[in-house]
């Protein structure tokens, strides 16, 4: 019997099914939706079907991937402040118009953080190149770098231990073990600050990874105000966890490091803009979005290629199978997420003073493109309840997983921090940091049925919500 | 009923020991062994206990990776031809002679390859850097480097229907699919010589890898003779599948190619052995192996690192018990492998007046260090009734699988492929060729409990061989 009971639980494990419904039956006992509205919700089961069928089977099989790939192989990498940034958004505005979109771009600021050289060298206790990636937003160092002495360490507990004069002047090797993003990605984006207040001259950090075959992982730090500046790189794993074992055998490790990066301040760029126009006059609108920007590693096609792909070719594919929902649906592409989401805090200064009612939903993917299982949703109890309604729609996808954002969406959390409902993507996802921020971000991380199933919810999701005869309520905080 | 097989099927498929003993009372029916010698190897029990119980758990726990990793640390990687490689063998005569075993080294030529500048560039459609990784034994370009047009094809057959005039003078990349080790890397070895009997400038092939993080890897590649030379390097499985994506796009695709690789010919190195000395005069030898040299990328912590480390503790783990068997055990760290088992055949050739009385068994790890499982055999079927009889001694770490070896441990090959009996150590080795040839081939693809069982099956392995009142039968061929 014990045995029967764990051959289900393992098959409830795998497939999910079983656990869902039992959750679902508990959340809608919790809400009392009015049995109009759920009626209407209903309803909507032919639609979604058939954009499930047409997106993933049908006429559109397999072209946001061909899409994806086309684009990054021909831009490549899209840094803010870049020049292929800007002509891919050019190319962008021209593939919505060519969807039959009302496209165009909103001028946003973003950081113009440039790479220079960056070159690290072990030359005592033996000569060997330490491959680096400099973080986005570090100094450089002198013009011909800084020679130091490394102090390795595996938390910031054991940096603070040690006195001063151990650390000042030095290079901290940070090399903490992976516990997760959100507690390893500290030592990425506060380590040379804790580094530079015990007096160190540079930090290395170990790449932010739970899994490396000697990959480099960039990412954004955060000088803190009043601190000194000091130069701060990824190391790879590998090479963290060497020089944390050389240091505790008590050898001298000399490195030499030089970074030419520097920070230009702000530069300008655009969001690009994809409206399928709601049959309502000045209705309002639901946004579908992801980031178009990525950094300058690998080619961006998983952060956020996948996502912004996702959420246009969605409305794409709503247009061409002549669907006109009550309300606008907006399909926007970010710039300058990567480096603390200028594109959308722009975008947000810019409609301010209309955002209240112009903003009836916001939709992203920005945690993976792989097989999708549901979505994750933030917004006031009665929101959620609707959104659960509308979410068992995408059963036929096996993707009504709901769930609370731990993290939250970067772009959308401008708004749906102050209360407007939102909604990310969730998906398979396991070995999103594999590649994250790294030269392994490339078109072989997707793959296109996974992304056919992406494409499918973000258009059926977006069509439903802004076709329905009633507003997501909303809870808004100014 | 069918649940419950199924839940059994899953408990025998994970800890795989009830599959083994009902394979193992197979091949018990086929052996008639002596029942004095069955009792005799059944005798060894305690003491293959004794030696498991030191080494995973006793005084050796976790020493095998210590040593492996100061070993690394102080080296990095060991090129044949290579000085790297000259000092780590010194060195390792030292420790050889600390662990108190009878050290010294035999001479060998190895190839002396060197690796230059190497640089390749997509110039059309756009301008990026192409990461390569010139493959052994390749001849550099002209200087400065060639321009080529790129034809890319997933086959040799693919290449070879096309019409020479459209491959003359072009760079073919070669974008396979993994298939397996042995049918993938038949584009590294043999792909230089193809293209260039169509008429072809140079080759970039995909990395040797099921799986990549934009990963590198290096390896051996071998020109016809009578075929012209020409450059080949590897690239990664995420440039070739871009550049075949864009080809098929019918993209005109220009890369400048620069190789400055050369042929050196032939350097010396050394064979580094520590001996165990058996208790009787003259005895046979039972040699314990794995070779020290490495590709020129990553430290060859994984290839052959860990292999040439388990051997030598093994031998050293043994003097330190007190244990002298009947036979000297012989660790032989092996020299210039990579680039076609250099080390071996002059060792061969070296021994080829005694070796058919010299030698009694071989034993040698060279596909990973991973968890163990047992070990491929090669030999005649009386020896295999004999050594699948000590097999079972490991038991005691559910390490008793047996094989017949596929590829074959290319340096001990050089005798059992003439009839010597010899074992290689299986592992759980999945992964061997995520990390092999990569700069990804570092400690932290080693674990120490894993290293501490390799090392302790081969310690308790050549113990009882050479303890054995008999020899192992051969049946040699020349």
């Amino acid at each position: 019997m014990l045995l029967l009971l764990l051959s289900l639980f393992l098959i409830v494990g795998i497939n999910g099914s079983v656990l869902d419904n039992r959750v679902d039956d508990l959340w809608s006992d919790e809400c009392s939706l009015p049995p109009g509205l759920r009626k209407e919700i209903l309803s909507y089961q032919p639609v979604v079907e058939k954009i499930i069928r047409k997106v993933v089977g049908g006429d559109f099989k397999g072209e946001t991937w061909q899409s994806l790939g086309k684009f990054v192989d021909k831009f490549g990498p899209r840094m803010a402040g870049s020049q292929s940034l800007e002509d891919a958004i050019d190319y962008m505005v021209g593939e919505l118009a060519n969807a039959g979109l009302h496209a165009y771009t909103e001028e946003a600021n973003v950081t113009n953080w440039k790479r220079g050289y960056e070159s690290a060298t072990m030359l005592s206790p033996r000569k060997a190149d330490l491959p680096i990636l400099g973080l986005g937003s570090s100094v450089g160092t002198m013009r011909g770098g800084i020679m130091g002495e490394v102090v390795a360490v595996e938390s910031f507990d054991e940096l603070d231990a040690l006195p001063d004069e151990a650390v000042k002047g030095k290079i901290v090797v940070y090399a903490p073990p992976w516990v997760s993003y959100g507690n390893t990605v500290q030592y990425r984006s506060h380590g040379a600050t804790r580094a530079a207040k015990k007096g160190a001259s540079a930090a290395l950090v170990r790449s932010v990874t739970p899994f490396s075959l000697s990959t480099l992982h960039t990412g954004y730090q955060d000088y803190e105000d009043g601190v000194r500046k000091i130069p701060v790189a990824s190391v790879t794993v590998e090479d963290a966890m060497r020089l944390l074992r050389m240091y505790r055998r008590n050898e001298t490790i000399r490195i030499h490091l030089e970074m030419n990066d520097v920070d230009k301040g702000v530069a300008k760029s655009r969001n690009t803009i994809g409206e399928l126009q709601g049959r309502k006059e000045n209705s309002s609108v639901v946004v579908v979005s992801g980031h178009l920007d990525s950094w300058d590693v690998g080619v961006g096609a998983m952060d956020d290629g996948g996502g912004a792909f996702i959420a246009w070719h969605a409305v794409k594919f709503l247009k061409a199978l002549g669907l006109q929902p009550r309300r606008t649906i907006r399909a926007i592409l970010w710039t300058g997420e990567e480096q603390g989401y200028w594109g959308a805090r722009s975008y947000q200064a810019n409609h301010s003073q209309t955002e209240k009612d112009e903003f009836n939903f916001f939709i992203e993917s920005d945690i993976g493109t792989f097989t999708p299982t549901g979505m994750d949703f933030s917004g006031t109890k009665e929101a959620e309840c609707i959104f659960r309604e509308i979410l068992q729609l995408l059963a036929p996808l096996n993707a009504t997983q709901f769930a609370s954002p731990v993290d939250g969406g970067p772009d959308i959390s401008v708004w749906t921090d102050r209360g407007f409902p939102g909604a990310s993507l969730l998906n398979k996802n396991e070995k999103y940091f594999w590649f994250h921020h790294s030269n392994a971000d490339t078109m072989l991380v997707e793959d296109p049925d996974a992304l056919d199933k992406c494409t499918a919810i973000f258009a059926a999701m977006s069509y439903v919500i802004a076709d329905l005869s009633i507003e997501i309520p909303k809870n808004i905080k100014f």
